[in-house]
């Protein structure tokens, strides 16, 4: 019978993470600096299966634009080792006495963050995740198995085994656990290891993530879409909404946290629709519009019912001309994914109203949604984004790699009813 | 076509939850005081519905244990009734700002408690749960879903339409739902409801949980199984240690938080086995060992494998004999359910590596493990005890039912890079 390397790793994963949640910080962060200074010392070895694995890659999609996802070069790995040692300077998020009290029969509760267990993440081509996602886990204190896409299964392997030998003498090396099995049933396996893996991690396009959803028994926490609106209210400084809805749409187009729709108030939508549009032109946004607004601007191309739940991944930016901020609110409340949303306005009441109302991780008041991320954030490392409401919401740092433990000290103390 | 009462009452729900999200405390106290007050007032058509169903039900089962759970008289009525006086009596868990600070370029960011929005609760028999879970979510500001059992459905029925009317012209009355339906495949698309429904907390038996967190693709919060130990070091207080063994044992055998296997240091098994069998005997507790006990007491039954993993709801006690307190560790570890597990010792090093390493929501030095539970830890009321790491661990108040958001106010910040 053939070994089977799912349950094997875990196994030797869910152990190492007994140890691991014991291990000072000190000793996590000199584990991340023996990492980042061993994939620094290998950067060859690593080049050289990428390169087997870009061949292959290209044989089959001959001219994808995805293929610069999949490439690690000397650049790549060096910020990949910087990246570590970033992360071995954060904080420690484990230990902390998050609260603690004293009960009337004299029970001394404290309740302290402790460290999840057994990371397991699930990703698409970007090898460098291998590297990010593993000094994460191990400053956070959790053991981790990797599961990357099979296209970069050469580049991930050799990885795990330069941070295996990194780690040895450090902590167990146990720890990380990258699966080289490129068979996608592994992934259905994996998601179903309840008991040996604490929490999945998902990363890639929606369906992906939905499909983990779905199908995981494992606790998911979810990075989701970003179906953003920006929504120009009748005070708006215009000027202000330009400049921001021109850095949400332009800049990244294609990341989570770029707006897909603006919603603008009736009452200036002849003046300030006209404005928006041609400033999009500028950039080469395909802008498209509701009925109202094709009434002001022809030129736009209509939306249809489907252009209000996608979330477009290029300058392509719908506009709707709404009556109120309650009507924006709805709007949002009925088409967006809960991530980031923004309302542009100078009074008080309208900005309170859409950020009580609104439900999503991150509201904004005059600012540009692109900021929703751990970096701006400070968390100094970014887990993902969660648009899930239980566990994290919003840009997720180490601390959301992390679960608390009640510890009860008595001196004989039973309970009476 | 048959209208579908499942989807249009959990959108009646997620509408009010928007409003119910924004109701102050004092309102959300006003709609639990005249909920208490009306089923007290409608006790005599609620006791009229639950005959119905008792009558029912003795039919299907004559002689169940279980019928007991299913029944309302004016006493249990009268204690739901005061239930709710005293939840709504508890601090309002929202709008709390849990931290906040201001970035390098002026963004001041907050994260407030807000409610996580239309609660989705599924149970068996007891419908008193019915008021208890209602109470609750209206406190933390989300609306809710029930399904009761069938064999209460009469009960339930009659709950939901009185709970609604003593809500109407206070907050939304839609805020409060109960499923009517009694089939059971309205579970099977509940607990698929994504988007309407944002948490699914199953309360019953391990396998009926274990069955939600399977199949829901709505976020669950598991209240798990206690499969609990108590570890007898080699220099415990030996009294105490009978004391609290009894305690966990006898008081309440099927409650989650009851101990189900002893575990004791080998250095004092010949002197301590006999008497904890012995004291076990005197409250008609059936005792099962391992073979090492048996060697000492040979009276007691042999434990099986299966034993180990067993949460014996009844007065049943398997005990071990260990060689260190490492062993007790690992045996909780791969045992365990994650739930309560103590150590009863004098020395502080073997209570700190206990405490440390044990896997679990709370582990308790020197007291009873009965102690898990959300009034003893003050939290006044109590929605169940999580076994799960994601969101909330240990006993659930009120707090675990609601999320965080983060509002962010800036003066036209945009990003740069």
């Amino acid at each position: 019978m053939r070994m089977d390397e799912l349950v094997f790793k875990a196994g030797l994963a869910k152990q190492a993470s007994y140890s691991l949640s014991q291990t000072p910080n000190p000793v996590r962060n000199r584990a991340l600096e023996s990492m980042a200074r061993a994939i620094v010392d290998h950067a060859n070895e690593i080049i050289e299966a990428n390169k087997a694995d870009i061949d292959d890659y290209k044989k089959k999609f001959p001219s994808s634009p995805l293929l610069d996802r999949l490439i690690l070069n000397d650049s790549r790995i060096r910020d990949a080792s910087k990246g570590l040692l970033k992360v071995s300077a954060l904080p420690d998020p484990i230990g902390e006495v998050v609260e603690g009290w004293k009960t009337d029969n004299g029970l001394q509760i404290k309740r302290i963050r402790v460290p999840l267990g057994v990371v397991g993440a699930i990703y698409e081509s970007r090898p460098n995740v291998t590297i990010d996602i593993a000094g994460l886990a191990i400053k956070s204190g959790n053991a981790v198995i990797l599961r990357g896409g099979s296209e970069a299964i050469r580049s991930n392997a050799i990885i795990g085994k330069i941070i295996q030998n990194s780690l040895n003498g450090i902590i167990d090396k146990n720890a990380v656990q990258v699966i080289e099995d490129p068979d996608r049933s592994i992934v259905d396996r994996m998601i179903k290891l309840r008991g040996l893996i604490d929490v999945i991690i998902p990363r890639g396009g929606s369906n992906f993530i939905d499909y983990i959803v779905k199908n995981s028994t494992v606790p998911v926490i979810e990075t989701g879409a970003g179906n953003n609106h920006i929504f120009v209210n009748w005070d708006a400084d215009q000027d202000m909404a330009t400049k921001i809805i021109t850095n949400a749409k332009v800049q990244r187009p294609a990341v989570c946290n770029a707006v897909r729709k603006v919603l603008i108030h009736k009452d200036i939508a002849e003046s300030y629709l006209p404005k928006i549009v041609n400033e999009m032109k500028k950039y080469g946004v395909k802008v498209k519009g509701d009925e109202a607004s094709l009434k002001i601007c022809p030129t736009i191309e209509p939306a249809s019912r489907e252009d209000w739940d996608t979330e477009y991944l290029d300058l392509t930016l719908a506009i709707k001309i709404v009556n109120s901020v309650e009507e924006a609110v709805n709007h949002i409340n009925a088409h967006g994914t809960k991530h980031s949303e923004a309302i542009i306005t100078k009074n008080i009441s309208d900005a309170e109203y859409f950020t009580n109302n609104v439900d999503a991780a991150c509201t904004y008041v005059n600012a540009s949604i692109r900021f929703t991320d751990g970096e701006q954030f400070g968390f100094g490392a970014e887990v993902g984004i969660s648009t899930q409401k239980l566990h994290a919401r919003g840009p997720m740092g180490l601390r959301e790699l992390t679960t608390t433990k009640y510890i009860i000290y008595g001196n004989g103390q039973i309970r009476e009813i």
